[in-house]
């Protein structure tokens, strides 16, 4: 495998077969790397060879439409060339410096932000990731109140270090819930499973609102020092909120001095077909957290964007927390060229587009075919598909937090898609559709047929 | 400022005067920027232009060599032209890819590592840096032993996140002590500032082994998951563990099934003059911690090197934590690129020269002309001056935990250091020497020189 710069705007999709480095790569994973959230001995890592735009391919041959972003986070697609060129000139001019100093591209990464992120959320702190922005902005959030509690939503993600996992709502959560402190969980609205009984989005709204406000006042309005919430939720099943909710939500942080947090680790930089999800609602938090598509993942970076009165708290006294890679210039300068093409390519606004005239109508369309598809919801770039054995009763294909056989029908549909070229993302029961954000049409009419196809097999699974 | 690839082995030390745009780096960072550890507006980040092996330069040029190698992270210097060429050649080949995928750099970086690490050591699970590396190490120990205390040492710091906030033994932690269930503190060996009136390293290891298990006693072994220590501990002091502490933690954790964890984010990868500090001592952890040397913090990396024991109870279970860069391709070249330049190099052996030969002898030097150097203790590249009002008391020159008025001293120490060229590592009432650990005789002899001049201004605050 050669190293080859980019030649054109247009990234290489010629997949580079090399079976014998395939299985070596393979046999050092194996011997050496120790995964993320999986059994070691039970799973089988794909080798990948090399990616470009919207695919990857292995070392076979085999070439996949990426419909999972990787995790996510490759909101402008794979190798760019604008942003990998930029790297390389980070690279070559200052590829590391201490975060105590001022630097060209972290000032400059913080400047394009901060002009995009709504409101007065002007200052940032910068992370290696998401789950250290979420850290963060409780620990600000902590001190600014000086209140305890920190409420967050069942049914959410928030990252894998401590205070970010006791946040989480979903069971990867559970293993680490060896006491910790001062974390509330409480319900968000999901009207396609309603823990409120709710028969229409109004009636979701108001009913979540009064178990928030319900929540809060058995609590104690006084210690809670913030309410997290994914503006959108990701992971757990891309909820949109009903209208008026964060905004119902930003009312009872204000009467309460609640430090409202709106984690966009996920949700932010285009996937929604804004700049950031919270301008949907019309909501500004006091935190926003970001991560993944600031720069496409392309060097780890996440932060927080700090309100000027959180900002003001840490004026005169320390704020104490912190990072060695605080603000990495090559993380930093991947940032600034991938806000760059995101905004001389509208990317943003193709992600808008895609999901109201291509995405939103060909899933629909899967829907009505499907009986295996119970609802179809999302927007932008950032689409759930709900499957269920019966659409009457609304069952799940598998089980909640199934393993094994009992989640055997999400895992004959998911090889179905890879069979047809499709690399799906698949989260208990639900197929998300979260491409990059600069998915061309054809890309995406090919991705929604392969979805066909592999439907048909979940369908076999229905009553 | 136009970027530069680098041209020769030999980094460019060149100040690149640019006094405008040092203005605008400025204002933009005091602007949008949010730093670590600090009161926002009681800091004057100074604007930094460029680096290159041992040195940078600002923007006036004015240049510095560099005695804290970033935050003790760039263990072969900045810009070292074979790693900036691989972090090229990797972004041109694929930047970034997922976690649950097998990708060349990723395997060859866990290869390289598990070749160096103690032991059986031989699973490797990426992080983003040291914090993370730490949480999960934390994660792995209680799972392994379905047990849920750990123990660690004041004087040490493990990281920002919850769990590694709360292990840390340092006033950084404070802030952050809200509500920790499951971390217990104990204290060390460190013969200067004994906690156990000992007269000789025998009696401070005996004695603190006594009273680790004394509190191992007390806490209930059954109930300990496991001990983290830095093997030495770095921010807090580089106090060096007497001969026989380390192996007597080791036969204490095996007498009670408590898992070992020896955190070497800052001692690791050469700085010590070792790959890893444990080697001093003949002990191997259960697991070991690393980041900043791995690959001289050119990309954020870091991770938890996995024992095959504690690897086996996640081979057909899952490991319930991860992260979305976990094995970020761009950083894992970065990391091979670094190991294999320490070894064509002979960056380790030179580390362990520099100690013994010039750092060693040349800080003893020091030590007999100025009243106001306590103590010099440390090896390699890692080495602590003690500043003292009195060396009989051995009062610090500035109070624990000293700020503003309380400080000047040392801010007088630090003021006269830079005036001679040199930037220091400062630490409460300490000055730490952590070079990269390819500084040359040539570096070390001009740094010991302003060393000296500096430390005529320290001696002014001895009684």
């Amino acid at each position: 495998m050669t190293p080859q710069p980019p030649q054109s705007p247009q990234p290489s999709r010629t997949p580079r077969p090399d079976p014998e480095t395939g299985a070596a790569v393979k046999a050092a994973d194996r011997a050496h790397v120790f995964h993320s959230w999986s059994a070691q001995e039970l799973i089988d890592p794909l080798p990948v060879a090399g990616a470009g735009g919207a695919y990857f391919w292995d070392y076979e041959g085999n070439r996949y439409l990426d419909f999972t972003s990787g995790l996510v986070f490759t909101n402008i697609g794979y190798q760019h060339p604008r942003v990998v060129a930029a790297i390389q000139e980070q690279a070559a001019r200052l590829t590391t410096f201490a975060p105590a100093f001022a630097v060209a591209a972290r000032s400059e990464a913080a400047r394009l932000i901060a002009e995009r992120t709504p409101g007065d959320l002007d200052k940032i702190f910068f992370t290696n990731g998401g789950a250290e922005a979420v850290e963060n902005a409780t620990r600000m959030a902590r001190l600014h109140t000086g209140r305890p509690k920190v409420l967050s939503a069942y049914r959410s993600y928030h990252g894998g270090t401590s205070t970010a996992i006791n946040l989480t709502g979903d069971p990867r959560r559970w293993p680490s819930d060896n006491g910790s402190a001062g974390v509330v969980h409480f319900w968000a609205p999901f009207l396609y499973r309603s823990p409120f009984y709710a028969g229409t989005e109004e009636e979701e709204r108001d009913r979540a609102l009064q178990h928030l406000a319900d929540t809060i006042a058995f609590e104690g309005p006084g210690t809670i020092a913030a309410i997290v919430l994914e503006t959108v939720p990701g992971t757990a099943g891309i909820m949109t909120p009903p209208p008026g909710y964060l905004a119902g939500v930003r009312e009872l942080c204000d009467l309460h001095g609640i430090v409202l947090i709106l984690d966009e680790v996920m949700a932010g930089f285009g996937r929604t077909g804004k700049w950031f999800a919270a301008e949907h609602f019309d909501v500004v938090p006091d935190l926003l957290t970001f991560a993944k598509g600031v720069n496409s993942g392309y060097v780890p970076l996440g932060g927080v964007a700090i309100s000027a009165e959180i900002a003001a708290t840490f004026a005169r006294r320390p704020y104490p927390g912190g990072l060695t890679y605080s603000g990495h210039p090559l993380a930093c300068a991947a940032a600034v060229a991938t806000i760059e093409v995101m905004a001389d390519e509208k990317v943003v606004e193709n992600a808008d587009r895609l999901g109201t005239d291509v995405l939103g109508p060909g899933l629909a369309a899967l829907a009505a075919r499907h009986p295996s598809v119970g609802e179809v919801r999302g927007m932008g770039a950032f689409w759930a598909l709900e499957l269920v054995r019966d659409r009457e009763t609304r069952e799940p294909l598998v089980p909640y937090n199934a393993t094994g056989e009992a989640a055997a029908p999400m895992a004959a549909f998911g090889a179905a898609a890879k069979k047809h070229g499709l690399w799906p993302f698949i989260n208990m029961n639900r197929t998300h559709v979260v491409p990059p954000c600069n998915l061309t049409d054809e890309e995406a009419a090919e991705g929604l047929a392969a979805l066909d196809a592999a439907l048909t097999v979940a369908d076999e699974h229905t009553v």
